[in-house]
Parts: structure tokens; C-alpha cells; sequence
């Protein structure tokens, strides 16, 4: 049975993870908001370090009630914009879709969940340095996992067929018997890198160089861990050296949070400190050091928008 | 007894505690680095919210070697030239000589009882707001309190005639029985509002805007008053409340290391951050949130100087 996909927000991931599944020669069906007559015109531009590609024509919207209705929903806004996610999902809605929240943080599904009762919901973590450069125009400059997890699916089926979609579109995709803990581990490095990127207005290559913010960055990591832990997920503390030997490897980037903050959108605060923040602290955990970071972004977020 | 003052460092505070000194008819000896001909030609000028005033002529000099056999020099250099003290001090010393380090941070004269062992030392602590405006020209904004305390000098006479002498001169001066005390607790201004106010590029009245910023900077003063009770130093929690409710009152301002991040001088981390986070740490307190500023101004100043 093929997937009828959907798309809502067709940025670095969206344009990426959809634009692989419509390569693949899967229906994908995408929205888009400002990028729409472009891609009309000239189609989706995806320069990938797996090969570049273009789809001269795809499936493209410019509102969710000219969707057809979707098996799979892939979520890949930003989750500043998640207020406006019932209104943008319901009319792709038939009673046995599910949604995926390709996003970063933490109780994203809860407050999904609560607005979009007895609708099925997963969560999906990339792994991937990927930006959008241009109006439908990608760059996938490394890496691409992606992780899986069901938040209330109850048959594992249709994430078996989510995941073999693209696995076969060339995707390497896990799927995580818990969720939580794949939300945890993706913070240990979305939480020091996009905040210090942005306070120390830097890229993760810089922040690495330097002895000083490549030891704070694992102390990051490690209250992260150390937050998962007192929640009850078993993050282990190596998982910080690795992550920092990974990003000793990686090329310069420029995580998302940062350029939202070089463009002054507003930046994923919410979802990828303050939950986590609130959330250890319930348990018991308060994370110093982080807590910190999101009142600097705090700060810098209600300077740069009335800038 | 008149005491022959001498003042290493005419800037913001040399300039003007040491103007002040000289305007009430003390004597006076001002060394000068690229200031000196301006203040050859056209005096020291000081703006103060006290009342503004010129000297037109003081003892000014380029060269250690010129001043006079001082009975008390005054330290006004930034902490970040403080290997060159023992050099530019020993001319001017005579067996009675005391040096008072008026500088911020913790282990100023330890490093210099080190390498001038036998001299008398005394610290001293500087509440106020004032800038080095252009050459020999001084901007006294706010407060002027001195604390000054003892290190090793043995007859408080001395220490009570230099209070006396800035009395008279309209300086409120104190003397503090415990320097250890006086220095742990000007650093629970210093310790948020210099680092801050570089890291997040603003300046004291902005970070008290901002509930977040307001917040954690109670937050960092606490853990510095924690900090010093773990060395036996008993300031008390009340103080945080305190200095914010008087930095909420105070004019927009810039501190010292905001200054000299804006002009691309060295900032004074070893002595306001590195030494009392070690301190503290000797005494088995973690100051968490101060060392992470710590390192993100220590990455700050690597691209300041490389840049």
C-alpha cells in the first residue's frame, strides 16, 4: 500500500526529507507559504552532499485546505509557528492519518495531543546539517538520520512503512521504541549549540576550536544527560564525548536557531529550553547552566525583534 | 603629616579619584601614558555629578623613573597590566611606601606580595560610575564610594590618614576591617554586569529591562555571595536584592569590561572571574552559572583580539 504524503513547511528539512521521498517516487504532496510561485515555476532544488537533484514538478499548495487528505502528515515548521498546527493539519485529516513532528524539544506531542484529541501522533528527530538557501532551493550539507517514535500510534505498522519509505528514498531511518529518550538524546546537542551559537554570535567549528567553549558545550551535554536522567531516561554521560568528537568532525555550521537569529525570526526557545528546563526541574533537576543560556536568548530574542 | 600621593594610571578612577585629591590641595603625582602632553598642555579635566572641575596643572609623568619617593601610590591600572606593577612601582617606593590596589577581583595582592615581598599593602574598592572620555578628560556619572582595606599593613594610621585626605575631598571613604569582605562583595556587582553587559552586548539598564536578564543576574550574584560564604565569608543573601534595586535606580551604564570589549582592550577575566571561581571551587562551591560566563568571555576575548 503506497503513503500519501503531506508536507506542511517545506524548508531545510521539509524540502529535504520530502524532496527524497518524491525522488523515490513517492506521492509527496507539499505546502509552502512564500516559496510557492517559485517552485511552481521552476520546481524543488535540493544540493545534497548524497547528490544534488531537482524535481522539476511536485505536488505544491499555498493553503492546507487545497491538500488532499494525507496518510502521513510530516510536520518540519518551526515550532515558533506550532500555535497555527491544528488549523494547518485538520483539513489534511482522514480518521487513520498520523503526523509526525519532524521537530526539536520537548512537549510537542502533549500540546498537539491536546488540541488535536484521538488524532495519531509521532515524532521525528533528523540528524542532519541541512539550510534552505533560496526560494525551494536546499543545501544538505551532512548527515540525515532520522528517528522515529510513536507518541500515541497504536499500530506500529504504518511507522514500519514510514521508515522502509525511506529507507528506500535513501533516508537511513531508525525507528525508537521511546520517544522520549530519542527527544532527550537530540537535545545533548541542539541545547549548546544553538543557544551558543547565537549568544557568541559563532559557528560550531569556533566554538569547538576553543578550549574554553568546547569544554562548556560538554558541560552542557552533561546537564542535559543529567536532566534526562532525573526524568528517567537512561541517557549515558558518554554520550557527551561523542557528541563532541562528532562535532570536532562535522564542517562549519550554523545550526537553525542561529540563522533564525541572523534573519530575526523568532528562535525555538520554547520547545528546546524552556520545556526541558521546566521539565527537570519537576523532577527534581534544575539545570544551571542552561537555564541560563535561555534567558541570554531570552534577552537577545526580545532585543533583536524590536530592534 | 601630608601624605605625597602618587597615582599609577590616570583613567577613570586615577583620574578621578586622584583629581580629587589634588583639587582639595593634596599633592599629587599622576603617571600618564599617551595622555601626558594632552594633560601637559591643557590640565586634567574631570565632569563629575559632584560638580565639574579642571586642574590645569598637575604632576604628570611618563616614566616610573621620573615620579617621587611616594608615601602612598594609588594602583588605578586594569588588572590585565598587572605584570608590569613591580616594575613601575618599585621607583617610587620608600620603606614606608603603601600600595593601594584599587582594582577589582580577588588575589590582587597576593601576586604582588609575591614579587615585592616587604611592601606594605592595602586594596581598595571603588563604587562608582566613570569613564575615560578623551585624553586627561574624566566622566564621573555616579556614586564615588571607597572601601579600602588592609593586607598587610600593619599601623591603620596610614590607611586612616589616606580616609581622612579623601574626605576632605568630598570622597566618602571607608575603612573595612576584613579586605577579604569588601573585595568577595564589590564582586557581586561586578561579576553579573561586567560579563553580561560584553556577553549580551548591552549595557545595565537594559539588563534590568528584561525580566529574564533581571532574573539571572540575581541569579549570578547569588552565587557569588555563595560563593564567598563556602570561603568563610559572611555575606549575607539580602545583598543580592539590594544591588539590584540600586542598579534599577542607577543610570544607563556601560561597565569597565563592556568598555573594554568595545575597545578591543583585554578584559580584566582572570582577577573578576577566574581567581574567585577557583577560590570558591578550592572550597568545594561550584560556581556553575559564573563559569560558564567565565568561558563565554574567555571565547569572547580569543575573537576580540584575533579578529
Amino acid at each position: 500500500m503506497a503513503i500519501r504524503y503531506g508536507v506542511i513547511g517545506t524548508g531545510a528539512l521539509g524540502g529535504f526529507y520530502g524532496g527524497m521521498l518524491a525522488k523515490a517516487g513517492q506521492e509527496v504532496h507539499f505546502l509552502f507559504r512564500s516559496d510557492l510561485e517559485h517552485v511552481q515555476k521552476h520546481g524543488l532544488r535540493v544540493d545534497s552532499v548524497l547528490g544534488d537533484f531537482r524535481l522539476p514538478q511536485v505536488y505544491a499548495y499555498h493553503t492546507p485546505g487545497e491538500m488532499p487528505l494525507c496518510d502521513v502528515i510530516l510536520v518540519c515548521l518551526k515550532t515558533t509557528g506550532n500555535h497555527h498546527l491544528p488549523e494547518m493539519i485538520r483539513p489534511m485529516l482522514h480518521p487513520k492519518s498520523v503526523v509526525v513532528l519532524l521537530q526539536n524539544g520537548l512537549g510537542l506531542e502533549e500540546d498537539l495531543a491536546a488540541q488535536l484529541p484521538g488524532v495519531m501522533l509521532a515524532g521525528g528527530l533528523a540528524f542532519i546539517c541541512s539550510n534552505k538557501i533560496g526560494p525551494g532551493h536546499i543545501h544538505h550539507l551532512d548527515y540525515g538520520k532520522l528517528i522515529v517514535g510513536s507518541y500515541n500510534v497504536a499500530d506500529q505498522k504504518i511507522l514500519e512503512q514510514i521508515a522502509a519509505d525511506f529507507q528506500q528514498a535513501g533516508v537511513h531511518t531508525d525507528l525508537s521504541p521511546d520517544l522520549r529518550f530519542a527527544r532527550w538524546q537530540k537535545l545533548v546537542w541542539n541545547i549548546p549549540f544553538n543557544g551558543m551559537t547565537v549568544v557568541l554570535n559563532t559557528t560550531t567549528d569556533r566554538l569547538m576550536a576553543n578550549e574554553q567553549t568546547r569544554e562548556l558545550s560538554k558541560e552542557l551535554m552533561l546537564e542535559v544527560i543529567h536532566g534526562a536522567n532525573a526524568c528517567g531516561v537512561p541517557l549515558n554521560e558518554s554520550m557527551a564525548q561523542q557528541m563532541i568528537d562528532m562535532t570536532l568532525r562535522m564542517k562549519p555550521y550554523a545550526p537553525s536557531m542561529k540563522l533564525d537569529f541572523d534573519h530575526r525570526r523568532p528562535m525555538e526557545i520554547g520547545y528546546i529550553y524552556s520545556n526541558p528546563i521546566e521539565t527537570a526541574r519537576k523532577a527534581g533537576f534544575e539545570m544551571h547552566k542552561i537555564s541560563m543560556l535561555e534567558k541570554q536568548l531570552r534577552f537577545i530574542q526580545a532585543h533583536l525583534l524590536v530592534k
